[in-house]
């Protein structure tokens, strides 16, 4: 815990060091808004974890860390305008505190600061190229979460998929930059990413669940949002496929409903097939499983269990076993 | 202009063999549709055009050129967004014919491209850093213009700082990344920067005065939409300068109307006082100065008059001197 809170110190540190001002202060504020809140900085610690687990440069490793903190928090500024979403973090948006406009404008700055972040290391090249790659891959689960909240068919092989794009992939690469610039061997970077993709499908999973069993106070954004936005999560699809007819053609009907509706009704009647239903218990069935092959790609890493005490900590720390 | 054809057949070909497609459809179907439309193609001819000027290998320009073309077409789709404008280049604009949450992705998906076309070549890492470095410029400029939008009091300086920030610069850029391959000296590529600083303030100005005095089908765009949407360009504010104290308390007035007002007649009513002022003579006597400063930066580069000839030839075509 202690080399934990370390770099999660030496990383406030070092982003207390960079000027996120500028001018015209309408396109600099919302970054310096975003940027500075006191977010999890998961995606930072995971670089920074694995550039230590293969005992690499630190200095080198802060760069990518601040890279895919800062892509990270452009996707949620783009996202939230997509999602109409009010809060994040338990504050305001930037598309709700100031407009969509300035919101597009400041994320397109952030994606940019990301990339002239992630070409600072002796490998900036490498490590720009992977960031451009999870890029493209994070706007493609983007765009397949939009339309899924239209499309009715979507099975959970397809929800996997966009889950593991959506998310997985920048906390996996998070892990791979940490790796890269700490010059690991090929093979144990493929097992760190194959770490952060399991682990990152753990973690949305959990999100989902997080977004209709936990209140607002603690997870910071409103609760059972993904019912009102029609989201098709694994609750929703497992539910779909263990309901009966008549709860199945209900969850459809419900999930076709927009603002105009009562949005507390809906999401109370849907919690309520849900727990009947038991698909809390099944999405926790399949997380368990997803952490288990994390700890198995985490085995595989050819250096000695002790030095992997860290980031096993870290990660038990995230899949909620230990707090 | 044999060489200017030719590196034009160059680029077209280089762009067809790209894929442009993926999955989802629906994030690229937008950027293959920008991406093919025959534009200009400035960017690009102006990055082959100095890869050229220097005996540079245009294999190796191609990539930037192709990175150019790519944020600037990330900017159009965005800034469409921001002007809620229906047509680009006569054809339907990606939000309009798609919708705004696909044209925010399919942007962010350009801007990342631009990025990944940007590290190929050689000095790959240079050249994405000069693209980071402009792209900031673009979304700072971009900014300004949203402001001017609604701030009443914009001087004629920051209109022009403006219209630097958000078109000047990525041509300016686009030369200075094609001298950069072909391992120009700095203090040549600091006069080919110059000579596109100044040859796109006037490309700029040149276009203010083509949005009112041209018609849609040769200039692509709906006729006199900077008047609709209020924008204070050079027109606008030259002739509050020379205007009596009645004309600009009008103008004035009529830049506060927004859509719910006749918009054809506010534009006919704005022309006719710009063109009781003469102010489109004003504008043009600053773009030939603008132009004066441009060729004098191409003469200050260490080259012999001949090998000047393609790019001279290129930007008086610009310049409308040539057609």
């Amino acid at each position: 815990m202690e080399k934990i809170k370390q770099l999660q110190q030496d990383f406030a540190d070092f982003m207390a060091g960079i000027d996120f001002g500028g001018e015209p202060k309408e396109l600099y504020a919302p970054i310096a808004y975003t940027l500075l809140q006191s977010g999890k900085r998961l995606r930072p610690m995971l670089c920074l974890l694995a550039n230590d687990l293969f005992g690499g440069d630190e200095n080198e490793a802060l760069w990518p860390a601040l890279a895919l903190e800062t892509l990270h928090n452009f996707t949620l500024i783009h996202d939230d305008i997509m999602d109409k979403a009010p809060l994040r973090r338990g504050k305001e948006t930037v598309y709700q505190k100031w407009n969509s406009n300035i919101a597009i404008l400041s994320g397109d700055a952030m994606l940019t600061m990301a990339l002239q972040f992630a070409l600072k290391p002796k490998k900036g090249a490498t490590i720009a190229a992977l960031l451009g790659k999870v890029a493209r891959e994070v706007c493609e689960g983007q765009q397949l979460d939009l339309n899924y909240e239209t499309q009715t068919n979507v099975s959970i092989d397809e929800y996997l998929e966009m889950i593991r794009l959506k998310t997985a992939v920048l906390l996996a690469s998070s892990l791979q930059m940490g790796a890269l610039v700490a010059n690991a061997k090929e093979s144990d970077i493929q097992h760190v990413y194959d770490f952060g993709i399991t682990m990152g499908m753990s973690f949305q999973l959990q999100d989902d669940i997080l977004d209709l069993y936990s209140d607002v106070e603690t997870f910071g954004k409103r609760h059972g949002g993904d019912i009102a936005d029609n989201k098709k999560t694994y609750l929703y699809l497992k539910a779909l496929e263990l309901a009966s007819e008549k709860d199945r053609k209900r969850l459809q009907q419900l999930f076709t409903l927009h603002m105009d509706h009562d949005e507390e009704e809906k999401i109370e009647e849907v919690k309520a097939i849900y727990d009947r239903l038991n698909v809390k218990e099944e999405v926790e069935k399949v997380i368990a499983e997803y952490d288990r092959k994390a700890f198995l790609a985490l085995d595989a890493i050819d250096l000695p269990d002790e030095r992997k005490v860290h980031l096993r900590t870290f990660a038990e720390m995230l899949s909620g076993r230990k707090k």
